[in-house]
């Protein structure tokens, strides 16, 4: 059927454009490029290859969830969830999965730990990540020496709930702009942080709102009238009884559409007085005598080593994103293969369920292989910090925009049954909604990586290669991967063509007016910025996938190529007007890569679906985790009744 | 500089494509297709020239839900919820703005009533649109004067609270194949309403888990052993008291992911019987002896006049989501006009921004006349049947559908402040999430709009007419409106043509066969079919605005005629694959298509976005509903402590 489709359709194309098309067949059977699904293959073996570290340690947690606090409870109000989630929390905790310094001692093990509390609940996992990540990462990481042992025991058990205090209500993605002040008391020895204008105010901070005692604050530091940027601080909001120190006050940031366990609060300080020792003095310190001393002599060097901690932060919010789309996906796939709709047909026969499910699926798997590659790059001996930020960047913009995308497809392929609150998909959309803004606006950050792609390229000067996908050439993983890489680098070249046009007309006029119009060219294309932050990321997942599937054991080659391919091609569909407005893309080739899509997806989804219920298996999931009834026997619900 | 982008641009083209472009320019200076946008217009004679009907009935309605009873309480659990929607419902219906009856006698008034509630809370909305639209609505037009006497009474004070008995946990989209048996007992002259096994059990019935007492259930008729099919009864849930009645066995649905004020139950009739009385008995009846008599002789007819009712539902769903969308826009835009970033600069003033919410901005205008001109053809003297149909299934797939997409980047554009609960935004997106799958699937629905497209095509055999967009041809209004035309024409062709080809070839064996090989290639195709249905809609919304814009009094014209352009070239942009690959669109043109988007949003968003705050006011939602902290002084927000 597929392959007379396909004829078909060149057949239509023949007479519209038949110079391009003598004896031609773009399209390769599938069965060709990637080779007979075998639908035998373990899912275990599957999980333990895309696992790569802290199995006994995930599976151990995984196990431990099955415990009666971590069932979820839809009917209580905002103020049970909050007490519930620091029950859950402790608990959690108390089992010592990970100690804080592990955050630098062995971070695998500790986003091991904290990535399973993702698939539990995500109040869950944001209150520990907060705790944790933030709060204990930045005391580990920024601190030195007299702070890890003043303040991380307290941390491992929880005595000392820990907040992050960053963002303010005027200042989000703009940390160097922050107004909170800290000014060094010479007389007293002292520091005083103070919230000079409600903008300043501490905004979000996670925690702070009832539970949190402890707060990594950022503000900026002035000593002897002379301003140094931002610094860390660690100040108490809450006394070990719980009651709020003197001069802090703190306002319930209240309900939030989801992610209602963690209790998010606005601070103000109010000339808060606090120790010498109480700044984070890894890479800046203030002598008594109130002499100021750095190895980085720029605010702006100073600056980037202290928010470079952000990355693990980063890291786990892609992770948990991945996850959601991961259980989302294998609920909704579930449910698709045992639903009939109209007579004795699946729903997951439909083209129409195909084309949402399946591509998410392969995207799910996409992204968990990038955080794999990323994770080598960042714990690396030497890790590079540039290539670590950008696609540490990257993919916390991918993998919650395809998150969104995902949760959003699979809720509505349940029909009524997605948005029941028992399925899970539903209040997953929820709570993890937070996560294309938080940790860095996903524009923001997609910019980022466009920036540092525009930067490599004004140096490198390369020119960007024209695919060698003309007429008669077929598409293969290496033609797609070819076609990915040519809309990075033709974005690159577009975008830094019209910066470098605009500076250099300005040139004349000083450097300074040369940057402002490269500046301004940049500004007037930030559609095609952001753009090229996902053509950067598409590009670079698809590549890493395809090095997956080589290194694959021999029985999980076959599913596991012909995901790739379909996420590959998938990416260029998406982006099919850019590829033929380029003459990168034939019109016969534009044809053929939605057939071939349509062909890959319906031999993937055949025989039952067999294949795509091991690949969700393959994920390693457990029953209790998953949790909807309707990826189980969806026909007895109400039946306990 | 949109003019220095513009030939830039032009220019790159230039050197590839030059033949295409000898003294080209497809992009006329956008003033020179609007005119000057004048900002000068009054919002409210905009909002009343875009509200055609019962402007005192809305304003009197929005006015009263300043009440205190309307303000969100996001801090209870489900329970409580559900008893304040109960209330809230109540109190509206006491003001007694319209009568069940006039679903029938004044359905414009009926329809404004239930409108207004959906801008207070979604769950209001639905809890009163399923007691007044669909159970009393179903009264109204499949009853009798003795149905009407008995229940409406009732239903108007809300003494009788009602229930929509269709869906049931095995058949949602498929009515026709519900389970549910309605026997007639001849000897005792009642129906017996029987639950045959649990996928036959009525499902998310709302209202049914606390409140309901009446509901109109969908059930197979079987009258002397033979089945007439789905026929609808009023059955009796609960007594006056509240108390189950025998025979009906009700479980709650639980927790949902939004819309918790409405209590959503699953429902078992075993062996319930009926007096003969409880059949609506407009379209078919059965005499006390037994004898089933119906104007309509087969079960399709009968089935078809039976669900043709829901048309109404549909249009609230559709006018529900689209005033969703005005809030979030109207909020997401006021923010972003006050809210600096990264200095001086406002973040409407990125292209990142402007390209998601001033063409969510469009799209509201845009599905807000749709809705105006499918009320004129349903509320006419003699409606075609047909095309309410496809216009309303439509209208409801493509107004929910834009809905999740405005709400989410309306959400995002507004930070972590979209994700509080006090700003709105958030908790309509988990509230009207439900309005994609609801009131018929949207992808169903496309499917349908599609359906009836190919048919009368097959009639008239019209080839689609290539639009006259050649080189040198500039982007205008109406060159816009061709070529939404074409794609629908050309989906129409191939999708059409693949259908013929294929029952041709099978013709030989039979017509039976030639039928099921047209339908595998419907089915080979629904990703196009889907795709047809948008486009159908797509093109039918532009040249209502089109339309609309050239009735607009003088001041509106020019605002609304950029919007409109807006609206057409970003669809046009969206599909532009589609025109590349047809040569409707050349590649200069694609260029053009982004830089005169570009342009007309920059154009808009200028003078710190005094235009678009006045064509959201334009929208006429009171500052107590629009509600969101952040669209008034987001700097103060915390200063109340």
């Amino acid at each position: 059927m597929a392959a007379q489709r396909r004829v078909a359709a060149l057949t239509r194309q023949l007479t519209s454009a038949p110079a391009e098309l003598e004896g031609f067949d773009p399209v390769p059977a599938v069965s060709d490029v990637v080779g007979e699904t075998d639908t035998a293959f373990d899912p275990r073996k599957l999980y333990e290859f895309i696992t790569r570290d802290n199995i006994q340690l995930r599976d151990a947690a995984m196990e431990f969830m099955q415990d009666d606090l971590y069932k979820p409870n839809y009917y209580q109000g905002l103020m049970d969830f909050r007490e519930q989630t620091l029950q859950r929390l402790q608990k959690f905790v108390d089992q010592r999965y990970f100690q804080t310094m592990d955050y630098l001692k062995n971070p695998r093990k500790f986003m091991a730990g904290l990535e399973v509390l993702a698939l539990c609940d995500y109040s869950l996992a944001i209150k520990a990540g907060v705790h944790f990540t933030l709060c204990g990462g930045t005391i580990c990481k920024l601190g030195t020496a007299k702070h890890h042992e003043k303040y991380l025991p307290g941390l491992d058990s929880l005595e000392l709930p820990g907040c992050f205090g960053m963002t303010e209500l005027g200042h989000g993605s703009n940390v160097l702009g922050i107004e909170t002040q800290a000014v060094f008391d010479k007389d007293t020895g002292e520091f005083v942080i103070h919230t000079p204008t409600d903008t300043a105010s501490k905004f979000w901070i996670g925690g702070s709102a009832q539970h949190g005692k402890v707060c990594t604050v950022f503000a900026q530091l002035t000593v002897n009238g002379k301003w140094e940027g931002p610094h860390v601080f660690v100040v108490r909001l809450r006394d070990d009884q719980g009651r709020l120190n003197r001069g802090v006050r703190i306002r319930d940031n209240g309900p939030k559409m989801g992610l209602n366990g963690v209790d998010n609060g606005q601070i103000w300080f109010e000339h808060v007085r606090i120790p010498r020792d109480a700044l984070l003095n890894r890479f800046a310190d203030v002598a008594a005598d109130g002499t100021y001393s750095s190895p980085f002599p720029t605010v702006g060097q100073r600056f980037g080593v202290t928010v470079g901690g952000l990355t693990t932060g980063r890291m786990l919010i892609a992770g948990g994103g991945i996850d959601a789309s991961k259980i989302g996906v294998c609920i909704a796939i579930a449910y698709a293969c045992q639903r009939p709709q109209f007579g004795s047909r699946y729903i997951m026969e439909y083209l129409t369920h195909q084309r949402r499910l399946v591509p998410a699926l392969a995207t799910c798997y996409a992204m968990h292989f990038t955080l794999c590659a990323l994770k080598d790059i960042a714990f690396s001996p030497k890790p590079d910090a540039k290539a670590v930020h950008v696609l540490s960047s990257g993919l916390k913009a991918a993998a919650t925009w395809n998150r969104v995308e995902i949760l959003q497809d699979c809720r509505e392929c349940c029909g009524g049954q997605g948005f029941s609150a028992e399925n899970k998909i539903g209040p997953m959309k929820t709570d993890f909604d937070v996560d294309t803004t938080f940790e860095g606006d996903n524009t923001v950050l997609m910019q980022q990586v466009a920036k540092a792609l525009l930067e490599s390229a004004a140096k490198s000067k390369s020119k960007p290669q024209q695919p060698a996908l003309g007429p008669g050439q077929a598409l293969t993983p290496a033609s797609i991967q070819q076609l990915l890489q040519f809309r990075q680098d033709a974005l690159v070249a577009q975008i830094g063509g019209e910066m470098q046009q605009a500076s250099q007309a300005a040139a004349s006029t000083g450097g300074k007016a040369a940057a402002a119009a490269a500046n301004s060219a940049f500004d007037a294309n930030l559609d095609l910025v952001v753009a090229l932050g996902w053509a950067h990321m598409e590009a670079r997942s698809h590549q890493i996938f395809q090095d997956e599937v080589a290194q694959a054991p021999q029985q999980l080659q076959a599913p596991l190529r012909s995901l790739a391919l379909l996420f590959g091609l998938s990416r260029v569909e998406r982006n099919a007007a850019f590829y033929l407005s380029q003459n990168a893309l034939s019109r016969p080739h534009f044809q053929a890569v939605r057939l071939f899509v349509n062909e890959t997806l319906s031999r993937l989804s055949s025989n039952g679906g067999e294949t795509l219920l091991r690949l969700c298996a393959g994920f390693g999931i457990p029953d209790h985790l998953i949790q909807a009834p309707i990826a189980f026997d969806w026909r007895c619900i109400g039946r306990d009744l």
